[in-house]
């Protein structure tokens, strides 16, 4: 299967040459770790090294957030929007307008003819919005057969984490999608499902006995081999940056 | 009890020969550990090495990605599907058509005389199809007696699970069902009844320390013998493998 | 007070002698463990060795699957069924016609003179049949005088194990009842409250470094001195077998 | 303040002499630790050693039961109870007319003028009596006041757990209840309000490390010094055991 | 800030001198770790060596239970009651003419000018009487403008715990509050808010590895400097004594 | 981008330079850590050392009490309040005219042109005014489109201080809002969403094996590099000191 580079050297090593195409990955981790970062580089080197156009949905950054964060790296955004190469998308879960954001998104996606997406975060997307996809009836035609009140909520966010993920691959991008973590716990999302219905899993983790490292690990990739070594990941003045692995050990 | 050999070698031996001959065998693991793959095997392999036809359900992966999945070890599933001795089947659980799947299950396994059959996973099953299930009355004829609201969705799944279970033995099939787990638990499934209903338990689990390492263990074996050993499982080019038992004790 | 021997050497001698008469020991485990084993070996044993007569009951397996598990161990459950020393009895929790199993179960005693029970698992019965029996007005009479939205469901199972109890001591049987346990826990039972209302309670748990190892142990035993010591239990092709205690602590 | 010796003379030494007079001590454990035997002892030496008559309210074993747990150690109830010197009662929590068991206990301490009440146990008691005690506007005052669907069970369980202690204060005797634990927890009782009403706290937990061992300690005794060591108690032929302090540590 | 002595010397070094004046401080601890002593400490030597009124409210014990405690110790109370240096008040949490205590305390405190004051145990109050005062419209204004039902219990519980703390910092006195904790756990009052209202906070636990040990520890302090040390408290026939801190790092 | 110095020589360097300006950073810590201090100390030094003007709103504490804690170190609120450079605002959740409270603090923020926020504490802010704002509907505008009931009071929680945080952030100022957390636990708020909204997050613990050191960790800082190691802070008659990194690795 054809593999898309990220464009972090560390990272596609990692992932055995990249994201195989199409597919949508999932990076989780504890505040602080990274995320953010990470899915930046993935669509800004997507622009800048392999001249893919590509969507940055974000919930808790503005546009201009954004902007002035990757500015820290000298990457110029403004630059990629005006030639077509990106669109950042802030999605307020607190603006009813907002709630057909993934109408926009693929919008978006063919306005530009991205080939990448990144949805940061899908825990606010699902927490925000489920509520509101309930009440409008757009969530799937199943679940408009039985009485909302028969549901719970942990099932209605599975469903609609169902609901995005499907939406993002009839894209046919290559996504990445974030989740929140606790600083320990045992599942690899914040709603203990996604991790499953998606076809790659990256964690973000602090080492425990020292903080100031995190540990990027590849838990899971569909359709291709990849690396099962611990990798460190840091941020320097050119961004994200991830070690080879350590031992050799890729199958 | 005649013994159904999975065709991985290692696996096989774990299994004191073989899967006990119509029996439900659980794979339960967290995300990443090869569930699918493991299955996948067993349908494969039972078609190719052992003549026996075998149907997929899967929920979480079309028929394309499945088939795209198998090709990285050069399987072409097509050409089995076309031999009548392997069918696909996606179900969809945003989509009402596919709330009897069982109903279109038991038709595939007629069709192409299936000997083995693939649950993948059970837990989407149960998690997103049982209120839709009990909307419809189409759960037990005891749970018919009473209203709804006197059950818990708990109990619901749990009574869900067993009807699944129940049907598939119905079949006369050889099965695998697999289950989603945390990291660490003290459950062997999900729904935490799956594992006392079924015939049998494979667990996987990564090695807390070095998650690399895969280690898989026959928890449970009903009607026969089993290693109780712990066994390595690693993904090669060609596919699944499971080393030996270390040492040898298999009682 | 007279002890009814299993009929397993080591586990008697963990027991100081056998169950006292008429008493309800709970065999409590995680999956694997070897429950469903240990109690047929009771009634097998009390039919052949003591001409004791017994019936099983088995929620989550057929009678013919009884058989056939037997069958491993050279045992011929059908010809002690011919000869009147046994009943199998599958209570099918999906068929309303088997709510009433408690009746059944005491019409099965007195037609074959039974001196042993096994209830396999109480955990399925109560789960799955408790909303029925409050549906249908057959809980305790105190708590027909109460609304059952006043109760919860935790409550009512507690109740209908107590009634379980109740009435398998009424027989006059000496009994075990199985319990279905997480690999690890604070409790002795799936509901919290049997190991309090049993006579008995007999553990049988993974040693925790050796997964191949199942220690059994005497938590409690009413009525009688028993040994407190950790025995390893495993299966040989003749069945169960309990090592004698390693030390001789015995009280 | 006077003290009532339970007449077990390790743990009397372990209390500081005894019980401080007509105070409530709780003795809470897991399954099999020997609170039955702890509280029953406490009864029969009362009756033979110190003349003081003692009521013994069961919920979990019958007259007849707790008479044969008796004669395991030479000790002739029945004729305890002919000479007015004993009462055990059996409430039996699935009969209506045992509702008013607090009556008929403060009627039987009249009749035989008891010194000493056991209630074994206070978690049956409250779990399985505190829907009906609502029901039937048995509760207090206070609580008679609001709509029930506002309290929650267990703040209700709290209610009658604290109207128990209360009643049995108010008869003047010294008493002994007990409570459920789990094998491991941070409270002391299962209520986990128990612990801070009565008077003292007595815990029998078993030894981690070694099954065989409980491990009994007086957590807690108002109006009195104590001892604060770990204190080990065991079971012989001639009842309960408790030794003495290892350590000189009283204070 | 003045600070005003407890009279126990060691825990007066620990606090840096005493209690700020006019102060809450929370006692939290597990049963039997001298809670009740500590505050009674508190208000007898107030009373008797800085001739400072107190009134002590319980929930757990009577007046003639108080009085027999610090009997113990040679403390008459009933003299400083007479004396108007001393005010005992047992607030029976199941009658409803308690309901307004805190109207009731507000005039013992005015009735002997009292400048100390006990809660014990803050627990009892909150837990048992919320409902009441919610059923009765004592709540805070703002929480009368909604509708009950819209507030979770635990959310009740908070706002009354603030309401508390509100109302007896009002008057001016220097106080102690206790508060009910498990064993072991994570936060510092049994209804986990608390800690954060008070202005100081003294945790009783039992050293781990050595039940006989209890620690005390000042965790917070508004308003001035205090020991973080860990230390020792224990009982003697003269009453509760504190260990100086072991190592002089006072900040 | 510019950086906001807070004054604690320490903390800026452990910030990289400081907060970056208009930011809203988290200060997350169990009870007694200093949380308040730390947030005092950025106001005070904000207006004493960069003549930036600064709003303090505090829930657990009055004004008056707020001025009393700084005088302990020789600070004069007063007289800066008096200046114009400071406003402390007392929110007193249990009064309804204190609902408005962002209004309030905009209305502060423009009268001293304020370039500095505090709120102590998030949690009490959240926590004890969410029912009120949905009462009187004015939480976002999406939320008012469902029914109320629909909605789970974690989710509205998590929906008040996204609107928060939105609304400091509106106003420009550079901020600290406080959190409480229990001593151990493995999220960075205590209402688990904060930490994915805000800018940073500094967290405060005690160190687990001696209670007298508090640990400062800036977990996550966007838009500027950082130092990951973890600093001692304490306490001296000056006020707060944080001690510099004792490794060099700052990123």
């Amino acid at each position: 299967m054809e593999r898309v580079k990220t464009g972090i050297e560390g990272l596609d090593q990692a992932l055995g040459g990249g994201i195989p195409k199409g597919n949508v990955v999932l990076v989780s981790g504890s505040a602080g770790t990274g995320k953010t970062l990470l899915c930046l580089s993935f669509i800004y080197y997507g622009a800048t090294k392999f001249k893919e156009p590509g969507v940055y949905v974000s919930t808790d950054q503005t546009e201009e957030e954004l902007r002035s964060e990757a500015s820290n790296f000298g990457w110029d955004l403004k630059d990629l929007e005006n030639k077509k190469m990106l669109k950042l998308y802030h999605v307020d879960v607190t603006k009813e307008e907002d709630l057909n954001y993934l109408k926009k998104l693929s919008k978006m996606v063919k306005e530009i003819k991205a080939k990448r997406i990144v949805l940061d975060s899908l825990t606010t997307l699902t927490e925000f919005l489920t509520p509101f996809e309930l009440k409008k009836g757009k969530l799937f035609e199943v679940l408009d057969t039985i009485s909302p009140v028969a549901v719970s909520e942990s099932l209605l966010i599975k469903n609609v984490v169902m609901k995005i993920i499907k939406e993002i691959k009839a894209t046919g991008c290559t996504s990445m999608v974030t989740s929140e973590l606790p600083e320990e716990g045992n599942w690899l999302s914040r709603d203990t499902v996604s991790e499953f219905l998606v076809d790659g899993v990256i964690t973000l983790r602090p080492f425990k006995y020292a903080r100031s490292d995190v540990d990027l690990l590849v838990v899971k990739l569909r359709y291709g081999n990849h690396s099962k070594d611990i990798h460190k990941i840091f941020i320097t003045e050119k961004g994200v940056e991830v070690n080879p692995a350590e031992k050799g050990v890729i199958i």
